[in-house]
């Protein structure tokens, strides 16, 4: 129950409509009795400077969820940003530490990397593919790269953004070996599509699945279902495979920890969601 | 259950420890099916202006309620003040128009008048004496000049504030009889006490109770209990009363009107609310 003691996680975007951290965040909430809630807030983009400042000048602010159309704006408008965050050139989490500064960070790819950790996928001086060099894209290859992957191959249509996250990655890591322009999967330990390919019905496959080895350990960001085409065809030939909503649950508890609050299991997380994938 | 569609009802105050919108508001949203939250945000003085610029720039805010310390300042900050308001020099209530433009309203008096008319007293050409005029003191003159009221006594121990309200009254009202210095009940039709006797053990009442006529309908602001020592002395002398919760919940239809939101009677609202008076 909301009253005037609660805390608020402010949850920033347009459109607001398919926002689900409010479902899932607030059911753990009040079964851990945590008195914090997430509520939408829907600002389009020129208000979206002066919205962060005011929120997080409300007493009962506990942090911002941040998302679509403003995780790169909101990376520049922080006091601190995480080596992950400055990577992705994005920001999805927002807290005021102790001192009063605004520091941020991004998650979406931390919540890939614990899912496939836990599902017993070695990244230690691994050879990862990453295919789609976007918001997503940017943000799991800087995770594998704090994970300690060897290599990561970035491939993108839209063949700067991949080479400016190499770029940047060489620049964090510079042990990394970050290259461009090809999607080939051989020889790949990883392989990761974070294009949207597979949100639509007849997609083709993100990248020529025969040439993916069995041990390879096969990723996916789009939950539009469970098992996507991709994913099918990896499974087909005997790999291990992560879905797309595992890196969802996945990050939450890395945003409760950035927040400063409990803490609930992947698992956990997801019994409780209002919402169902 | 909150989720991405979600309007939200801004509750801006500051300490808002004590708030009771929420318990009120959202226990009726939720029965209704009413798809609106009320979440409270704790404001400083300093950054209110900023705060309600940005929450109305915000795409699900259904409105605002405005409580201390921000009342007088929101009246200032607004496209288009009600006559009530202005009077009152305050506002508690904001939305935006269809035009864009906000607007604001105060609703104290409103609640107040509304329960006594609902109680039988006959407001038009009625003497009225209003002890206290502070923030509610004025909103509950404003509304009872909007009711009809012939005369009102105001008194309060500041003769400054008394003075100004009685002008901003005869500026808008310039048949009503508004007279101050006097705290002499007799010969009122009604009397309410808009000071805070009553909310300490042992303070002296607002009025010489043994001066009020039987006939004399007596009203009260102060909530700390049910039936305070001015009320009991009233009763006691063979008046009908309005106890101060009343007010509070005779209110929030006026809000909900306001708000554009489907309208509950005080009494339903009363026995959903999840706080006790």
């Amino acid at each position: 129950m909301i009253t005037g003691n609660t805390a608020l996680i402010a949850h920033i975007g347009f459109p607001t409509h398919s926002f689900k951290a409010p479902m899932i965040y607030n059911p753990w909430f009040e079964k851990a009795g945590i008195d914090t809630v997430v509520v939408p807030m829907g600002c389009r983009t020129e208000h979206f400077p002066a919205l962060l400042k005011s929120v997080f000048s409300l007493t009962n602010i506990a942090g911002a969820l941040i998302t679509m159309p403003h995780k790169v704006t909101a990376a520049g408008l922080l006091d601190e940003v995480s080596p992950t965050a400055r990577i992705a050139g994005a920001c999805n989490a927002v807290r005021r530490a102790a001192d009063g500064r605004l520091v941020g960070d991004m998650f979406d790819g931390e919540g890939f990397v614990r899912g496939i950790l836990r599902k017993g996928c070695k990244l230690k001086d691994a050879r990862a593919l990453v295919v789609g060099a976007g918001g997503v894209g940017s943000a799991i290859a800087a995770s594998l790269a704090a994970a300690g992957v060897g290599a990561i191959g970035l491939f993108d249509l839209n063949a700067q953004s991949a080479d400016t996250l190499a770029g940047r990655l060489r620049m964090h890591y510079p042990a990394l070996e970050a290259t461009t322009g090809s999607k080939d999967p051989a020889g790949c330990d990883l392989v990761v599509n974070c294009t949207p390919l597979g949100m639509n019905e007849g997609d083709p496959l993100p990248v020529d699945v025969s040439r993916i080895a069995p041990a390879t350990f096969v990723g996916e960001v789009v939950m539009k279902k469970e098992t996507t085409a991709f994913l099918a065809a990896a499974i087909a030939r005997g790999c291990r495979v992560q879905v797309g909503t595992d890196m969802l649950f996945e990050q939450i508890p890395a945003y409760l920890e950035f927040f400063g609050l409990p803490v609930a299991t992947p698992e956990l997380l997801r019994s409780l969601a209002r919402i169902r994938y």
